[in-house]
């Protein structure tokens, strides 16, 4: 690709659309070069922090007019290089567009900006007694962020994902021009959905700019229950057991110990328990306590039939927040514990999950690594986090690589897929191109075509 | 386009592909040239009925090599056109690849093949005690019908749409390449959603030959709640302040006096009440009586608040059973009513619903011709059928057209869409062109083109 090398006359014709909030060289913070994971790194040629939707359309007008790369940029959160502008250009920071703009309740809609935190839409609908249910462990994150990675968090078992959720988007395409699609419509089959296109497109085929997301009532109550197990295969292997059950918990997640230890080190607080080798998570949700009862005890009784050592059930705010916050800080302090690392996110039906857990641990063996995992036992999502520790850095890489390439073709073999919910970006892309036939990269690349002809909008994510 | 005409060497080529189940000529009905509302007609060169994905493939790789337009045909119960010949050629009969492959209770999905009906999904799963939600109100339309109109139906107002229950996809492409799309699996961040954007593209994209749905264990109690309102604008009035009071009833349904009294003569039996002028129809499902009966005693007493004249529960199968047959007769009831109709399937806020059925209330005054409507008020999307009755064929063209015109009009005012569930196929291609910017039409016609640029694929729908 040439693209146009960012020069003064730009830098000024940018500085006209947003006076005052354009940035060049040390003016720009490293951290806008990387994501959370660092794995890829460049810096933007030109950082741009926007206001309004008419600014993003003007700057890419502009670029497109150009041919100038622009990546948009929220938090920062993401694990696989998606915000990272790999050839340079304007990045544009949408974490000013920050604005809860109409709760309407009687749609039970919320329509916000891109740039407003998850943590922050959670509190704002549940003081409205409504409920925003995808809940990625990474509070920190913008809802942009969330559409264009489609997270979906721990909720995913009962509740679905990011996409579940949006109805309606503004986006601005590549080339300027602003498209409404969805609306606070229920039901939509007005020609092809570009909604859920945009959904998981990490940022490659439109920015955007307003979303309309679906609420729901807030469940009046909610139970935790922490069950112990003797090991990892027997706590796994009782999810397919509950799903069959025709139980739906909100959340089933799994952890083992080694987990948790680092998270009661990193967050200086005792775990409610920590002597057993592995735990499932699970909560449940529902508008009274006989509802909630009931399915719980269901699920405790089949737990404990499968070998579980004990059920621990919370149910006051307290105990809830000393688990789940412990929970929410897992992969900060997997990554406290060591000096680099990288994860993969793969996807496997739900009954698999346990023969894709134990893979990882021969692995662990197999290649002298160490290999850190919890994640969505529920919903079939792995988060398999393999540490670098002290390995230097040909054997890490080395190791890495093997390691990934292995966890990936395993994967394959039981028909799961590359991404559960932290997308491709950059970082994956060896492994979507694995994963699928060259007809199916080439209809994305296509698709991409579709939406961004001169290839401008984050080029080299995804398919390219 | 310039498509190559069928000879006598391609119908061999066929009959090679799929002995004995080539039609030509008068060994194909008339059926086949029209849907369920008949507006237009074209009857297909040559039909193939198949039986395995490997014959629709061999099928695609023929017309795509020789530029032989081709569409695929579900039990027609299409009411947009979507699956009319508009350019003759090849039509693939699916109706055949009607097996349901496998339950796979640890994960929850059904996978089946694309002919079977949604009244047999419906049984095949409650035989299992498993829910299959989506409950579009005609049942003998097939899954792949269901699929590529994104249709939605009565249960949307809790359960969604069946885009939300479709978890993976096998789908010849125009050329004749198989694409497996999804799967199993809960989330997937893995590349553009190719799924959902062949769910609701209409047969234009890709040949849905397999699915993999998305199952729910099936809710043990369920009642119905008939309320009777002394005219439409309470009625759908109402509808919002349930929206607001945090209930999620399973489906809110609205309906006039007129049309239950079509459906009582179309059926020949009665139903519970005629007296009132209008009507909701509500569900609740649950696991428990308590759950479901708390839910809706806080409902019924909204609606008493709001002005409704009695509150019917029906509670047995039987009961239930006489509203909703009669619910589910209403499209044939008003068709048979008259010589000839149009129907008009735009979705609205759900705020919006009353403004609009009123709106069309003083259109037929100002046109002076017949309309009927009935629809989806909990989640905005409505029914609205203008009907010929004695019109001679000018008057009745004419009328019709300003009708439409003044109801789409209407739609676009109120921030509706112009399809809720039955899609833009043939007929409602001049109200997508108005809704949409051009900028928007250019985007789909661009997906379109990714996906088969020798626009050989149900040619003439949708964006084209």
């Amino acid at each position: 690709m040439n693209y146009k090398v960012i020069d003064n006359n730009d830098i000024e014709i940018l500085k006209s659309i947003c006076p005052d909030r354009v940035y060049t060289g040390e003016e720009i913070s490293e951290d806008f070069s990387h994501d959370e994971l660092g794995g890829v790194k460049r810096m933007p040629d030109v950082l741009v922090e926007v206001l309004s939707t008419e600014e993003v359309s003007k700057i890419m007008k502009y670029a497109f007019e150009n041919n100038i790369p622009v990546v948009a940029r929220g938090s920062g959160t993401g694990l696989v290089g998606s915000s990272v502008p790999l050839h340079g250009g304007i990045m544009i920071n949408l974490t000013k567009m920050n604005r809860i703009l109409e709760l309407d309740e009687e749609n039970l809609t919320l329509t916000v900006e891109p740039g407003v935190l998850l943590m922050e839409i959670g509190k704002f609908v549940e003081e409205h007694d409504l409920f925003y249910p995808p809940d990625p462990g990474e509070k920190s994150a913008t809802i942009g962020g969330n559409i264009n990675t489609n997270a979906g968090g721990m909720r995913a078992v009962k509740y679905g994902v990011t996409r579940d959720y949006v109805r309606g988007l503004e986006v601005v395409l590549p080339n300027g021009e602003i498209l409404n699609v969805g609306g606070k419509v229920v039901k939509n089959s007005s020609g092809y959905s570009i909604k859920d296109l945009i959904c998981g497109s990490e940022g490659t085929l439109g920015i955007v700019t307003k979303a309309i997301l679906k609420l729901l009532p807030l469940p009046k109550k909610a139970v935790s229950l922490l069950v112990p197990f003797p090991n990892l295969n027997k706590a796994i292997g009782t999810v397919p057991k509950i799903i069959k059950s025709k139980s739906i918990p909100t959340a089933i997640e799994f952890m083992e110990r080694e987990v948790i230890l680092s998270a009661e080190e990193f967050l200086g607080k005792k775990f409610p328990d920590n002597s057993a080798d592995a735990y499932l998570l699970l909560t449940f949700d529902g508008n009274s306590t006989q509802e909630v009862e009931a399915a719980y005890e269901k699920v405790a009784n089949i737990c404990l039939e499968e070998g579980a050592l004990d059920v621990y059930i919370s149910d006051t705010d307290e105990r809830k927040e000393s688990i789940w916050s412990a929970r929410g800080a897992f992969l900060e302090a997997i990554k406290a514990s060591t000096t680099e690392m990288d994860e993969c996110d793969v996807v496997v039906p739900r009954n698999k999950v346990a023969e894709f857990v134990e893979y990882t641990h021969k692995l662990q063996e197999e290649f002298n690594i160490r290999i850190r995992s919890f994640g969505h036992a529920g919903d079939g999502n792995l988060h398999i986090y393999v540490l670098k520790d002290d390995l230097t850095e040909d054997v890490w890489k080395k190791k890495l690589n093997d390691v990934f390439d292995c966890m990936y073709k395993k994967s394959r073999e039981l028909n799961g897929l590359v991404s559960g919910e932290h997308g491709i970006g950059f970082a994956k892309k060896p492994y979507l191109f694995e994963q699928y036939s060259e007809e199916y990269i080439t209809l994305m690349k296509n698709i991409k075509l579709a939406f961004d002809p001169k290839n401008i909008l984050n080029p080299g994510k995804v398919c390219q």
